[in-house]
């Protein structure tokens, strides 16, 4: 990256620390202020890591627990690497484009990225290293996506490398043309404030080519039909959907990343809001929906009906009315119900349903931009998402083939009769959920 | 709501939005410090949630866990809505008084209100949308009082419908009278900084009358002895204390809505430390009672220990001083111990421990700040909380007995033996704790 | 304490409470920045003792989850209560010392100190009740470290004992010879920011000699050969880590204790981002070496491996580059690796790993410090990691000793084979994990 002229002097600020602090005269700095909330902001975005792992051991079988914890610590870590490495500076090419608006890199994170002034350099208003840690730990939610859907039957090391591969070289690249700056910016003028496209559609679609290339687990359609093969823990997974919607409001609100004029203090504070009531309004409709269908309240559908709101509002949780965003989570529990439908008719085997909630819900959140935002259009929003999915189902595809076809991705069928907890790839001692 | 002039200005900052930040010159408002400090304690407060939920989960027997998370999330849901819808403004009557000091509603909530500056016309230090996030997380968590009490026998959907009720006119009205400006306030010179009375008073009290309706589960009391019908998971309701003692940080903190001045930062850093001495002193006080009684560490006495603590200390958390809040946490341990007694005594059956917890500490909270905060006093004190518990408990003991007489509070007792999980209200499959 | 003349100007300024923030003109303070900033990194702080109590949860076996919930549950409130009653004073002499740079005692926390703005008394730039509460978390943290190694076998009376002389008097001493301006700072340069000897030896330490004291848990040495007793939940293991790893951002970041410059915005977003990524190491390198070792990902060590990277970043998280930081933490996978191995050739029980992580990671953490911290020397590292642990060995061996051969550390043997939580020190209901 650029070598920055500063690097010393502010070394020098590093060596002084907080003595210099407490010399300042004056008042608070809108820098100050912007870094503090982007950091803690990126602490809820990673906590949402927890919820993922939570959500996952919730709705996976018994023998395939500590499969699952592994799979995601080990992806946050794979993920955090990665992208620092390769996919920030993908993802913000800062001028340095191969392609023009479509590839760009620029560069290793190094020291002096990040003890620099972000706003001196690159026009943000907070410190270069709170941007990386936030960005990063966006880059650990979309990995987590994908976990889920393929879990029980696919094994850990091809996971894992595919998991390197698209949060160094796949998600960063497609993020740049969003939010660095790139032609869907640029040209289709798209609006996708936190990310219901560039994350969850992104991570939903990857998802999807990994769940049919895998193939459905055993047992799961029989006959044509498909069977509910058991949830681990349900108040794990309700925990998990409640950690989630607890990191929401960071992922949501840190992407405004800016909380210093009153105007940000108003703007940010509404996103709080909408973010909790499209929660609200999926758990409704999801509630109403079972209970007027099979006269029971579906404890999973309701926590899906959560997190299908949250991602539906993601696109644009600033511009609608408190009653609006209720309203954008009300749609994403009836677009859940029918998506759940369709992919069992597809015999696509979802463990968690994640392609529900994060590729339709966010394909909905993405296009009700339009009718909230007057600087979107329906056609540059439903344009942005073609690209993105026909670009992310392409090359995901072709890794997971990849993949198929070298190692191997599915675990043997003994294996998976007997969980792959206790198979060679984890070794389980006695456990419970 | 009033109709504000400033609407297309407002609107015209968020189009704005952080570009304008950037070029703000001078430093960090105190709005936007407020502001801040409102949302982070509001999503502690959203915390809480989780809190309660994984303490109810563990406390019920297994039978029942997944009907219990169904419960919580879909309390969250309604509570969050109903208040937004009807709750937050008549709270805050701002004004529009019907029967002056006792009963206002001030609309709706709509898209100005959100966007607005609320210092400008409110005369409040934050953003409005910071205030209705806040205190709608407060909504969801007196609904969560409810929630555990009356688990294992009662329905969910009278317990959704009450819920309703509850959070959006019950529990508003009631909160208007000391925090909106109302008679409790202005004619008793009542002081609740943060709820002890107004939300674990309400709470507990509507617990009881539920409880007392509704019934005990069959078995916990058999020969006019008491029961132990077992835990599902103490693990689980570890660490739902352990989130409940974090968020009441947030409960409590953020009740004082400022952090812009020295002294408020110097106050409020103070309400922090207090708040987890008197958690301490609760657990303290719970171990050596049943330590000296029994010859045992109890948990789940040590666990409502802490929570005693908090409830107790959040009518005042600003003026004890430490070793004053450490005494009214092991002044709640014993409450404790004596108020378990007594409703066992009576046969009233409290599958979390929620009555004494927040109706007996609370009480005992609200009473000590006349011994703390030389503007309090016994009198203003006792007489506010008779006139709250008489309210809810006759308003919350009429919808649960209209909801008794209509569609029925309580399973079937089929539904009871097999377990909430297992009857026709929530289908589970396979699951653990 | 020193009293203060400004005492009765600032019980004034409380009973003004937020009305008087309003009318602040001027923009916000550093000292209110700063306390913002260290409170809600407490509350992260705080937020760990969930993460120790499920990791230890999750690693014991399921007969003894429940005493071990008590444990922690019971170490909280001791340590909390503790460290205000007479560690604080001790770790902050404040001049008031009794062997100058080695033994000091300030006194007993009182109203006056929390109210007043410590800026003015203490050249700290954060209000002194902050200070307090985040450094009781801290000393909260040490004792939980403790609590894992020797679960299952010990005695909880005497270990709460232990915690309550461990908490006023041990740690405290120590932590006043690096951060309360005694000799190791002044005169060996020790350089240890957010506690890798300080915190992490130390409860190590105290560890080692309560495990080798208190002697294995049956069966878990056979024949000269280590046996795996067994775990209770494996993603509660996994939530714990995850708590952790979460808590570990305000852990490091608020040792800075200052937010307020725009050098102190970019030092500490550096410190989030270097603290993730020594975690991502950690974790990177025990995938590799259980990989490549035993064709197998295992989920405990990668689990451990993230908390030793972490262990090892708090010493020194700003000097360090991204990659640096990345390699500290894979270092630490590699020495948690030989230290594990040398426990078992010891014989030495420890439940959770506790030793290799928070011991050993925390050497290694405190001698890096030298290569990326000019101002440290190796020298003057290695003589205070030296000179802590000769002292804690020496005074907490004692301890146990003394606990030993008075009342007993260990339960019985029928006590141990049917399970702390069956015997008499915890009553345990129907539970699971």
């Amino acid at each position: 990256m650029i070598k920055r002229a500063l690097g010393i002097a502010l070394l020098a600020g590093i060596v002084a620390g907080p003595a210099a602090a407490q010399q300042a005269s004056a008042g608070v700095s809108p820098f100050v202020m912007n870094t503090l909330f982007v950091v803690f902001c990126g602490v809820l975005v990673m906590w949402m890591t927890a919820g993922f792992t939570m959500v996952e051991v919730g709705y996976v079988q018994k023998k395939s627990v500590v499969a699952q914890c592994a799979k995601n610590i080990g992806l946050f870590a794979i993920a955090s690497t990665a992208f620092i490495l390769s996919g920030y500076g993908m993802m913000f090419p800062n001028g340095a484009w191969i392609m023009p608006g479509v590839l760009g890199y620029d560069g290793i994170i190094e020291v002096t990225d990040v003890v620099g002034f972000g706003s001196e350099f690159t026009g943000r208003g907070h410190a270069d290293a709170a941007d990386i840690f936030f960005q990063s730990m966006f880059c650990v939610a979309i990995a987590s996506i994908v976990s889920g859907t393929v879990a029980e039957r696919m094994k850990l090391a091809p996971f894992f490398i595919f998991t390197a591969i698209f949060t160094a070289v796949i998600y960063p690249i497609q993020a740049s043309w969003t939010w660095g700056g790139g032609f869907l910016a640029s040209e289709f003028g798209f609006k996708d404030l936190a990310g219901s496209t560039v994350i969850h559609v992104v991570g939903g679609t990857a998802a999807l080519l990994g769940a049919i290339i895998v193939g459905a687990r055993k047992g799961r359609f029989v006959g044509g039909k498909a069977v509910t093969l058991g949830s681990a823990s349900l108040p794990l997974a309700t925990i998990g959907t409640l950690i989630l919607w607890m990191g929401w409001y960071g992922f949501n609100a840190g992407s405004y990343l800016s909380f210093s004029s009153d105007a940000d203090a108003a703007n940010v504070a509404r996103i709080f809001l909408n973010t909790n009531l499209a929660a609200a309004g999926g758990v409704i409709s999801a509630a109403f929906i079972s209970f007027f269908k099979e006269n029971r309240f579906d404890l999973s559908f309701m926590l899906n009906g959560a997190l299908g709101g949250l991602v539906a509002i993601t696109a644009e949780p600033l511009f609608p009315t408190p009653l609006m965003a209720f309203a954008i989570g009300i749609g994403a529990g009836f677009i859940l119900f029918f998506a759940i439908q369709l992919l069992e008719d597809l015999r696509i085997d979802d463990v968690v349903g994640a392609i529900p909630v994060h590729l339709f819900c966010g394909v909905w959140g993405t296009i009700a931009v339009a009718f909230t935002n007057s600087d979107a259009t329906i056609f540059g929003q439903l344009a942005s998402i073609v690209i993105v999915i026909a670009y992310v189902a392409s090359t995901t595809g072709f890794v997971w083939y990849l993949l198929h076809k070298s190692i191997g991705l599915r675990v043997t069928s003994e294996n998976e009769n007997v969980g792959l907890d206790q198979s060679s790839l984890v070794v389980a001692t006695e456990h419970g959920s």
